[in-house]
């Protein structure tokens, strides 16, 4: 195995904790002595070891004249475990194979300096794309400090999510809505608006085969008509937040808040102040699964990072059958945001798109 | 070489003549001996010969004891030219490999019947998927006597074919609007309302980069307000139909008939007489690149047999701005037709997907 295959091994263990260390990233290494693997590691969750930690916990003394393989260039500073960089030069290790920088620009550089300066062999840069796409929602927090926002469609071949008739039970295939309860357990966050909530009492949860993390439960809600015995407020899966504005009234505030609920509230509700609230309370990613309106919000506050489109196999036709994204829309064809379109793949009988805002 | 890859370079001389034959099939023939080919063919043209008369032709002498491969059975009556199963005993061919049968119910299997009485060795069914899906359309015209029905559509991700405004220049690429010129060339006819005509003044030929076939220009129009100065009117560049209802003047319809205009009136304009007329008229294959309204008139009559959809990576909103098929639209999920994804494939930034309807 060469240095590639090594990385992307590391890759594989980073991207196998997709959803459980947020805040943090996910990172994978691997430590390999004359050809053969000696260690491996990941990090598994914000407040515990770092990958490399773990991957020369696992090599011991076998670390000594080594070559260790990381996803992320290693800390310098000391958080909430001590720097990786100086535990790498302590374990011996000869040669570092580093995918990607460390976003915060702060701090960039350092780690790899340490590593030089103690006469550690430094490549840099293999599988740097690999490494960044994987820490896409991360880098973006790091540089933004809002949440990496993808929004769910599941429509018709010609874009409805309803007949005339409002219909709607089933577009997709129970494949395809299988395959997006796994987004609802790597993002930290899920939002719907009140109106899903009224309509359809869902319980905004990952159900995954084996389980799975549930998101916080996030319902945009102007005038907290969320009812009380709604599933969001009283199964207690996940926590839930409302967002509403100086309208509610701190009656029903106070008893949602009896019920575990938090309610934080915004002057306007605006998409923009809402991510800058999420950001401060340190929700790094969230899954839109709106209706027409909501979905519509973010489009045009271009908040959009990331769609995840389902296409089912169907057509409904109807002027006045209702599209995934509403509102007031935009008007002029230059002003749209043009996306880069990164996987088409069938799922089950349906198509599955994602797409990425250009230059992210 | 063995039998399939024989009949697999058979089924590619067939193939590229689509957009020639009609009201015939595309057929493709190939004569081999000794492992080594001694002759090709293709059907090129209705009223010409047959695939197996080229090929024969071009082996001569050496067909006598040589193989031959034809993608559809060889006929067995007297057309415009002589059964081709006469010929092919007569050449002295021993073994004969046929990908599929023809689809005509009255004649199916004479073919082979005579092939086999002369003492040839016959083989049925090599490529016998890829022969009948090459002839989708020729096999759906011989079973209903009517066009079969392509319907385009381009849209952004979010459905939509114009933004609020009514922008709609560009949405696709310039690549994804070249391949749609691929199947103008390759139908029949082209069909668009006359709302198309007044707005957009199109000339609906195939601009190919060598030229191309242009279709029948067909244009639904109930009160003949085709303008006599339209391009589809004046450039003689094909044929222009026009379909009309009893309320059309019989003066307008005497100035376009003067300029080379053919006029059709329909006691109702539905898409079912319609598709009679044109199948009485010899119209194997129609694409249809409608507006809104016009296609959700073929959707609702459950008239389409495959669609070719381009989404393009950007995002409009807007639950004023239009999607691809209006109309009154299907109000049960369960009454809407149902496709198949056959495939899905980028042109340039934008995605293609190709449909067809279920058991065609």
């Amino acid at each position: 195995m060469n240095d590639y295959e090594y990385m992307k091994l590391a890759l594989k263990l980073a991207e196998s904790t997709a959803g459980q260390t947020a805040p943090n990233p996910v990172v994978g290494s691997v430590v390999v002595k004359d050809g053969a693997i000696v260690g491996f590691g990941a990090h598994l969750k914000a407040g515990e070891a770092h990958a490399e930690v773990h991957a020369l916990t696992m090599a011991g003394e076998k670390a000594k004249g080594a070559t260790i393989y990381v996803t992320l260039e290693p800390c310098s500073h000391y958080g909430k475990t001590p720097p990786c960089a100086d535990l790498i030069v302590k374990s011996g290790i000869k040669r570092a194979v580093i995918a990607t920088g460390d976003p915060n620009p702060e701090v960039a550089g350092r780690g790899l300096e340490k590593l030089r300066k103690a006469g550690i062999a430094v490549e840099f840069g293999v599988c740097q794309k690999e490494a960044d796409e994987l820490n896409r929602v991360f880098f973006h927090f790091m540089k933004h400090r809002r949440p990496y926002v993808t929004l769910k469609s599941a429509t018709t071949l010609d874009g409805k999510t309803a007949t005339v008739a409002g219909k709607s039970k089933w577009i997709t295939s129970a494949e395809a809505r299988a395959d997006a309860h796994y987004y609802r357990h790597t993002h930290d966050a899920i939002l719907v608006g009140v109106n899903t909530v009224l309509a359809d009492d869902p319980s905004l949860t990952a159900r995954l085969e084996n389980g799975g993390k549930n998101p916080i439960r996030i319902v945009l809600d102007r005038r907290l008509r969320t009812p009380l015995e709604a599933k969001i407020v009283q199964d207690q899966l996940a926590p839930t937040w409302l967002i509403t504005t100086e309208e509610a009234s701190a009656q029903k505030e106070a008893e949602l808040h009896q019920l575990g609920v938090k309610v934080m509230r915004l002057k306007e509700l605006t998409i923009r102040d809402l991510l800058t609230l999420l950001g401060r309370e340190g929700v790094t990613s969230l899954f839109v699964e709106g209706g027409a309106e909501v979905n519509g919000s973010f489009l045009v506050e271009k908040a959009i990072d990331q769609m995840i489109i389902y296409l089912a196999p169907k057509v409904f036709g109807g002027s006045a059958a209702p599209s995934a994204i509403g509102g007031e829309g935009i008007a002029e064809v230059a002003d749209a945001p043009e996306l880069n379109i990164v996987e088409v793949t069938t799922v089950g009988p349906d198509i599955k798109i994602r797409a990425v805002k250009e230059g992210e």
